[in-house]
Order: structure tokens, then sequence, then C-alpha cells
């Protein structure tokens, strides 16, 4: 193992630079990674276009990468479920572990998380990096790094699908055709829902929905939320159980408002506008519950096993590769509609 | 038993006639009851000054109250929970029992309920008055008719903390100390809440629940969400984990949000306006639980043992008495601010 | 139609007799069905074989028959979800739909619940049956009557893996592979279950659950259950979370104990001794919820949406066919193991 | 800061030494605490007369001691949340914090959790003892060290009462009136409980239950469950809801089970026989859940408001004060039931 560490290090807007950063020293706990595959999501687009993200801006350089997979080459001395060889889906979040909030099991919303390529936390898209490891899930033979990457946003999507309880039997209604819509549509049917009906602006990815499982397709065509609302209960004999919003479209939450039947839920997946006004009454009276998520908590297992038995295809969703050398041509993929990447993916291994 | 079954009759707005109606047949599971105390509620209020509450509009004469108690005089042939004599507290929604919100527990929801004074259903401000015998709550000795009418407001009270997941420990934050937040306090506390605060703009209101057991109180002094949510924050200690929303007051709302400790919940009892804008990105990454109520289901009783067994204070919310003759001062009385009326009793045996 | 409604009516052990029973007069919300397919299940085995079962004996003539389906031939005045000629699947519990329990969404535990062939109730073994409408769910064009009438054991298989709350990730014990096992081996994979083991004594019902989609096989090969948990335990990497009993032998739920893994549940689906002998310890210490289930409740719709949409198969599981006519030939063939039964169904069209 | 730390160890059974250990280092995040207040619990008085307690035997010599209370004498680099001079309430089992269990908030429930005084783990009946900060929980002004010693107790009982899912409204039946049923009744009457009723076979401990606030005690006086479980329900009014088994005694939990309300829950507190013979079909047909606890998870905060609200009373249960010179006095007293003590305290500052 050389001594050279090389990273795409994001300095500000559309600025990533190669640089040759420390290979760190490993805790008792940790595992050291050669990394290997690094999906791009909607976040990592916004901090290279804009330098930041909802809440959160680069103000020191930053490492960018979150939705990885590597291969350990180094142990911590108290390690014990992995060992020298093993490739690892990362989740990418480390919480304090001491405050109530992860003694409750809702780590994700601990105030003191460690999160990759979240300022002003350093990601993963370089040659060696250093994380605990019970946060490694070790993929077996069947999954490849890709597929470990895609954990990440399939962990995304079954973490919406518990919070808003889909179950047997629910009717279930996703805003946005996406990557996450889609895994959030595989893995709501995989929970037992009824059926599933999809909305999104882009006959590309309501097309790709469809032939990946989808029951229903909307192309949205109208801007008032009720009416869209009763096309869908239309379509589906009756009102959704459970709304999960991916679009981040105010106009879209409104319609999952008006569209849950009562005693539902709505998830927001999506991050739209910082304000959006909701029609509060209806919301009231129906019970419709409204959850928000922040990333998830406990779901790298479950994904795991939904893409080791094949129940569950995220190979379809990487519509790009790219070497790690061709990072910016990569977001600019990513980010050009014409290029219709569902997802890209980042290879470090050629670092 | 006379013919006579004279009844408080809204027309229109301030439009209250007294007028004999039918004694009404029973069904095999009903009772007739000779009417008691029955409360006045906002809605009631609405209905009297508007014509018209929420989505509801008075469209043909209607018997006007809901919150109220009587005495059983006649038993439908089925009847064995109850028997000639018996005082009971009414529940005053009857669903269909037959749809699947019915079926699931979520009785309260069902689209083909009955609810008295809510158009087009009649109320029960009258001398006889029929009901399902399972809606009826046999009162204990030591309960009164103005106990069993205040059951109806408990009940939302009721209702209310469990939605928001109140438990031992909980920190409450409570928007509006009329009655149902006064009583949402003592319900909170009585579920291991360790701190209640509530927040209004009224001084009458705020020392009236102070000298009910709240722990604090704070007079609203502000017009930024988020400085309010900063004060609350700083007396109680930490974030309220969960937040009852009962003035009806948009601001309140977005308080709760930006106060209410991630993971936690937020329910919307009061109504106010029908579009309400709301810190979206602030509740979905704090996984801020937004959950309405729509009235009850499944809360007479424990709302009657709380009054039974002396550990919530009915009564010293009972700000006025009169009798049905009054009915129009009693309105004028409940919708006058200086009046400081927290409930207004209403005395139908004196029809 | 004619006046003649022919049942099949049980006196006593092994005294099955046709008679002519009285056409049902319709309540309003009720609908009249010609009867078709009807299953077996154990407990009408019980009550061939031996006029009891449970807590439950036969004190009077019943007519047989509680998995079943027909079709609507009259209808009463106040129903609206059904019309004359619409196939039906019936559930065949009916509550009284007023106490707590019902209003809980708990109507299985009603005290006052009829249950077809469970006595003193009579079952639908017959040419013409009343039931509630809303008790009654219509079948799409792609299901048969025989689908209809398997809804009946996939119910219990859908409300067993929703007691034991199977999730994403869940490992599943399942403890005998008879038709409800299957099923709710089928089930549980569908709500996300990561792998799903079954034990049984009988190679038969074993290689069925292989075929049907079983990730793992047991046969019972030890009367020590510790040492089989140890065995479960060693195939499926990890003790599973949730156990559904379902063979009604007390080794098997003693070996559940031992094998779930800690926060885990056990679901008490099959019936053996009155008394059972438990590892209390160690159900205490590790915190397995030991569940039971009585039928079901608010499982139908989902139970229809699984079959009609071709995600569970329950045709594979109906092994063999008769004419009413031959219904002791039909018992016989079912509680007789060389036949290899596992769903013998029985049609009353050809009463 | 001497270097001397004398510790009580136990040896063997009867066989307590007073001994000097090593003062600990200290991690980052742990505290140094002078102790106080160490209570004694029926598990101690097991190790203490058989050297060992259901599945663990002291091999090694163990520092005895687990309900206690401290005062912050030295702080780890890293604590934030206590100062020098704090006194704090200890809750003794410190979790891995990495495994699933502890990940999902079950952390009681983690195979390689460290608790004060079970083999091979040391307590703190000592003059210095180390421990993490954030399982040490400050006590306000108006707490003693008495008060913070019984968090340890009570925290079995708050838990109890939540995993029995005690709400408003609910009838709680208790068997066994020492410490835990005596503090589980009142958290239970303090999450809203109606009624609770608790069976014992000593007229002490049923009085001061019944001092302390119980609606109804019960003295056993037969050996028949089913009828014991009548002669609750005809107290009751109606069956308990739910049912908390702190006697460790075969029959109450049987009785327990015959008690309970359909729907209802069973709460396995107390230990006995490790091998238990409960009526399965009573269980299985009435749906009432079996439910384990092991200790407790995040139960100390909810514990500790109780008290400093002065809600719940521990100090009325503290029977009995002696120095820790007087350990084996303690030990026979809390052993003799001729002494009535419930709750004997020993006070390590006069080490």
């Amino acid at each position: 193992m050389s001594d050279i560490n090389t990273a795409a290090v994001l300095h500000g807007p559309l600025d990533v630079r190669f640089e040759n950063i420390k290979i760190p020293d490993l805790g008792e706990n940790d595992v050291l990674l050669r990394m290997g595959s690094v999906g791009i999501c909607g976040s990592d687009l916004k901090y290279w276009k804009l330098g930041k993200c909802g809440r959160f801006t680069i103000e020191t350089p930053m490492v960018m990468g979150h939705e990885a997979a590597g291969t350990v080459v180094k142990l911590g001395t108290k390690v014990k479920n992995l060992k020298i060889g093993d490739r690892v889906a990362i989740e990418p979040g480390v919480p304090c572990r001491m405050c109530d909030l992860c003694k409750t099991g809702k780590y994700n919303l601990c105030k003191d998380i460690f999160f990759c390529a979240t300022p002003p936390d350093d990601g993963n898209m370089c040659q060696f990096y250093k994380h605990p490891a019970d946060f490694c899930f070790k993929l077996p033979d069947n999954m490849s790094l890709d597929d470990g990457a895609m954990l990440e946003p399939l962990a995304v999507a079954v973490y919406s699908c518990k919070r808003g309880q889909v179950q047997p039997g629910s009717r279930v209604l996703i805003c946005g055709a996406g990557p996450v819509g889609i895994l959030a549509m595989q893995v709501a049917k995989n929970m037992g829902a009824a059926s599933v009906l999809l909305t999104d602006i882009d006959d590309h990815r309501l097309s790709t929905a469809k032939t990946m499982g989808a029951d229903y397709i909307l192309k949205v065509n109208t801007d008032d939320p009720k009416l869209l609302a009763e096309q869908i209960t239309t379509i589906m004999g009756e009102e959704p159980n459970v709304s999960i919003e991916c679009s981040g479209v105010d106009f879209s939450f409104r319609t999952a408002i008006h569209a849950t039947y009562p005693g539902g839920s709505i998830v927001m997946v999506g991050r739209g506008s910082f304000d959006v006004t909701i029609p509060y009454t209806i919301a009231a009276t129906k019970e419709v519950d409204i959850k928000g998520i922040f990333r998830y908590a406990n779901c790298y297992p479950a994904a795991l096993a939904y893409v080791s038995s094949g129940v569950i295809d995220v190979k379809s969703l990487i519509s790009h590769h790219f070497s790690v050398s061709e990072v910016v041509k990569a977001f600019e993929t990513a980010s050009t509609p014409q290029c219709k990447a569902i997802k890209v993916m980042i290879h470090c291994e050629e670092f």
C-alpha cells in the first residue's frame, strides 16, 4: 500500500480538484477501505453547482462522495465482523452513540452525526477512507461494488416505506419517478402494497418506472392539486393509503395531502422550498399524518437483503459509468436532462 | 312522559327558535334520553354567528348541541348495558360500523358518520333525544350531568395526547389555553409528561392554566415563530417532544414546528386558515410528525375514568350556567371576551 | 330460484346428513349467496371426527363450512357495494359492531361474534347462505371461487405475519409446513422478509414448501428444542426475528422460544395442548414477545390483492376437489396422511 | 483524593470481604464517582446467599451493588454533560453501542452489555467507581442520593408499564406488592390507568400498596388461577387490560393469563421457575400478548422526572438504612421476612 491517497476535493462551486490527502489513522473499531464505486446524488450536484445544499454550505474544501462501497485493506484492533479483502457497502452517517436519539434508535437525528460529504465532513471519493466497522456491511459474492453503492439510495427508499407504514394491501402513491421514487416503488411492492402509482412530468422517468414494475404511471398535466388527486383516485380505485413525496416540488406535496386516504400517511422525502403552503384543514380532518425523513436509520441490512436475493433491481437504474478522473464530466452528465441519466456511478479504482 | 319535545333549532345566523319536534322512535339498540346539560363549543358559536363552520353549512334548520349528557327514559328492545334512570354522557358521533375505517378502529374518520349538530345532523339541545346505547356512557354517582357534558372536550384532549404519543418523561408544549388546551395539559400530566408549557395571548386563560397545574405558561410576545420556539426551549430546558396546537392560529403551528424536538410529534387540534404555510424543511429534517385529529375515537371511557377518579378537574372550567331558555344570552356570553367565559353550560332540564 | 336449500349438516362425530334448510330472510345490509367453493380446514376435521374443537362442542346440528365463496343472488335493501351476479369471498366472522373490541379494530376478539361452522353458528356448506354485504369481498375476473375460498387461510397467514411484525430484512421461522405455514411463508417474503425457514416432520410438506419459495427447509430430527434452535440459527446465519408457530405441537413452540432473536416475536397460530410448558426465563430475558392469534381482522382485502396480483399462489395448495355430495370422502381424504392432501376443496354448485 | 478505594467484594455465598481495589483510569467519556447510596435488590440477595442468580454465577470475586448514586469527582476529557460536584444516578448497564440491538434502541438486549454486579462485571458498592457520563443522570437539588439509587427499580417499573402499553383508562393488574410492584402501580396510575389492583400473599406489603395509592388489593386465597382471575374481574368490574407479573411465582403468571382482557398484555417482570406451564389456548385465543422484560432501556429520564416532580414517592419504600460497614446485617435484614423490609439502602459515604 502506497502513501498516496488521491481525493476529489470540492473547493467551491464547479471547482473540483484532485489532491493527495493523508491516509487516516484507524481507531480500534475502524477499518481502512480502498474505495470502489461512488454514486452521484442530488445533494452532490447541489454542492458541485452551488457550493451548498439545504442548510449546509461548503466553507472549507471537502472530499465529495457518500453513496459508496469499497474493499477492506486494514483492520482496527477490535474489529471482528470484517476481515481484509471483504467488500463492503458504507453507511455514510456515524452518530455520537451517546445522546438520547442514538439510544432510542433514531440515530439519524443525532445532532452530532458525522455524514460523508456534508460540510464540514469529508466524503469518500478518494483512494483510502476510514470508517467504523459496524457501519460497513459485507457484500455477498453475488453483489458488486456498484450494487453496494446503490444501497444508499435504496436505504432511503426502505426507510420511506417503513415511515409510511406500507403494509399488505396498501395503495401507494409516489410523487417523482427518479431513482429514489423508483426504488421506493419496488420496496413498497415488496412490503405487500397492492398497487403503486408514480407521478412525474418526465416521460422517460415514467416509462422507466413502468418497466421496473409500477402498476400505474401518471404524467402530471394540471396545476390543480385537487384535480390531480381526483385523477389518482380514479386510476387507483380508491385514495392511496400512503403517499411518498420524492419530487421536492411543493405542488406534489399539496397533491399528496388532497389524495391520501383518511388515516393514511404522507412521507416527505424530497426537499424543495423552505416554506410550503399546505391545505391544513384537509390534512387535519382526514388525520393524514405528515412525516419527514432525514436520511435513514437501521435500513442497510434490509436493503442489502433485497438486492442480494434479487428481489430489487438496482443495476438497471445505473445509466452511466465514469472513472473518477472524469468526475466533472460525470457531474455534467448527471445534471443535463438530455443525457437522461438516472444514476451516474463513479469508479475510484481508477485513481 | 308528555308528547312535547321542545328543541333549540338554528335556522341561520343568529336565528335560534324554540320548536316542538317529534319524539323519535327507537331502534332496538337505541335509548331515549331526557336531556340535561349541554356545553357550548367553538363550532357551536360559529354555526350561531355565521351559519357555518369549516366545510359544513346549515342549509336546513338544525337542532343545536353536541357536548351533552342526559337521563335514560326508554330502552330499545335489545339494550342491555343501560337501564331506565341511568344518567349518561353522550358520545355524539355514530359511525356506519361497516366501512374499513370503522373496522380498523378509526370510526371517527368514517365517511358516513352521524354527528350531533353538524349539518345536516340534529344535535341534542332539546327535551328528548334518541342515541345508540353503545355510545352512551353511564355516569357513576359521583359525576354530575355537567361532568358528563364535559367529557366531550375532555375526549378531544385525551385523543390529542394519545395521537401525540405523550409518555412518561415527555416535555409537552400546548399552544392555546382554552378549555381543550387546559384539559390537554391535565391529560398530558396524567399520562406521565415531565413538564407542560402553555402559550396564549390572554392573561386570564394563562393564569387559569397555571392554577390548574401547568408547569409553565408563556404569553406570546413576538411574531417570529423561531424566536418564540427558542423562548420555549429555554424555559423547558430542552425542546418539547410533543406539541399540541389548540389555538387555531397559523403562527402557533409554525412555532410548534420550530420548537419540537427531533423525532417528536405535533398534533393539529385547532382549526384556523384553510391553507397554512409551514417551514417544510425544518419539519422534514427533524422528522417531526404532523398529525391531525378529527374529533376522537375510543376516548370516552378514559375521559370518564379521569373525571370519576378525581384526577382531572372539569368543573373548574365551567365559568357560566344558563337555562336553555336563555340560550341566546349563553351564546353571547361565550363569544364576548370581556365575559371571560371558559366553558358555558346550558341546562335543558328547564325546558 | 327454487325453495330448496340443501345443506351438509353435522349431527355429531362422523354423522353428516344432507338436509333441506330454510332459505334465510335478508336484513337490509345482507346479501343472499348461491354457494360455490368451500375448503376443509383443520377445525372442520375435528368437528367431523370428534364433534368438538378447542372450547367448542357441537350440541345441536350444525351446517358445516367456513372457507367459502359464492355468487350474489339477492340484495338487502341498503346494499350498495355489491350487485346480483357478483362473485364474492366470504369473511366468515361477523362481530357485534358495538363493543369496545369492535370499536378499537379488534373485532375478531368480539365476545358476541358469529362465526360460520363454530357451534352454535351454522356454516355455509349449503345452496343458499345469507351474509352481511360488508363481509363479502368481490372477486375480480381473474379470480375463481376456489381462489375466493382460499382467502380464508390466506387471511390467517396475513394476520400472522402482521402480528409478528415481519418487516424488510426479517429472518422468519415457520414451524409447520401445512397450508397456513406455506401461505405464511409466501406472505412473509412479500412483506420483505430476507429469508424464511420452514420446519416439519413430513417430507412431502417440506418439499412443497421449498417448491413454493421457502429459502430453507428443515426436517425435525431431534426432541431437544435447544438443539433444533441451534440448527435453525446455523442455517439462517443468525436467529430468526419472527417465529410463526403453525404446527400446534408443543415442542415446536418451545423450539421457537429458544430460536428467536432478542426483541423478536413468536406468533401462536397452531393449537395443540391446552397447557404448554415454556422456557419462561429464556422468553423473558430475551424479550421475545409471545402473541396469540384468533382468526384475523381486516385481512381479507390484502389477501385478495395478493392473489389477484399473482404475487401469492393459492391454487397450487389445492390438492383435491370433491363435489359436496362426496363430502364424507372429502373429509376422509383430508384426514388420511397417505392421501398427501394439502387443501381439499368442496364444490357446492353440485348441490 | 486518597489512593484508597475500599469495596464490598463477594467471593462466594455469604462471603463478603472489604478489599482495597484500584481506582480506575478514566476513558475520555467517563466520570469518576465517589459512591453514595446503594440499594439492595432481589438479585443481590441471591448472589449473596447462593452465589448465583438465574443464568449468572459468581466465578471470580465481584464488587456488589447496582442500584446506586454518587458524586462526580473527576471528568474524562470529553465529558460535557456533567461537572465536578454533580450528584448523579447511575444507570448500571452499558451496552456495546455498535450491534443492531443497540442501534435500534433495544440496548438492554445487547449481547455484550456490561452490567454492574452481574458476573463477571463489578458493581459499585465501593468508594470510587468509573462510569460513562451518558449513563449518569444529574440529580436536581430536590433529590437525594437515596432517591437517585431508587431510580433503578423505578426504571424497571416505568419500563414494565411502557412494555404493557398502559394508557388512559387502562385497568391494570399487578401480581406481587414488593418494591417493583408498588412502583409499577404508581407509574401505571401516572400513565392514566383508571384502576390498579395488586395481589400478594403478604398483608404488610398489601397494606403498604394500599397506603401508597392502589385502588384495590387482593390477598391470594386460592390455588386455582381461574378462580383468582374471576375474583379480580369481579373487583375491577371487567378484566384488566394489562397485567404486570412481579412476583416470580408461576401461579401468578397463570392467573394473569386467565385474568387479562382480550387483546391485552402481560408483562413478565418477576423471575421464578425456568420452565413454566401456561394455559396456552387461553392466551392464544384471547390474543393476550406475553412480553418479557430484561431490565430497561431509555427509562432513567422519565423515572427521574417522576421523582423530582413529586408525582412518585420512592422514599416511603426505603424501610431500612445501613452503613456499608454493616453490609452483612443489611443483607440479613433484607432477607428476613419478620423485618418487614421493603427496600434496604446502604450508604457508601461511610467507607
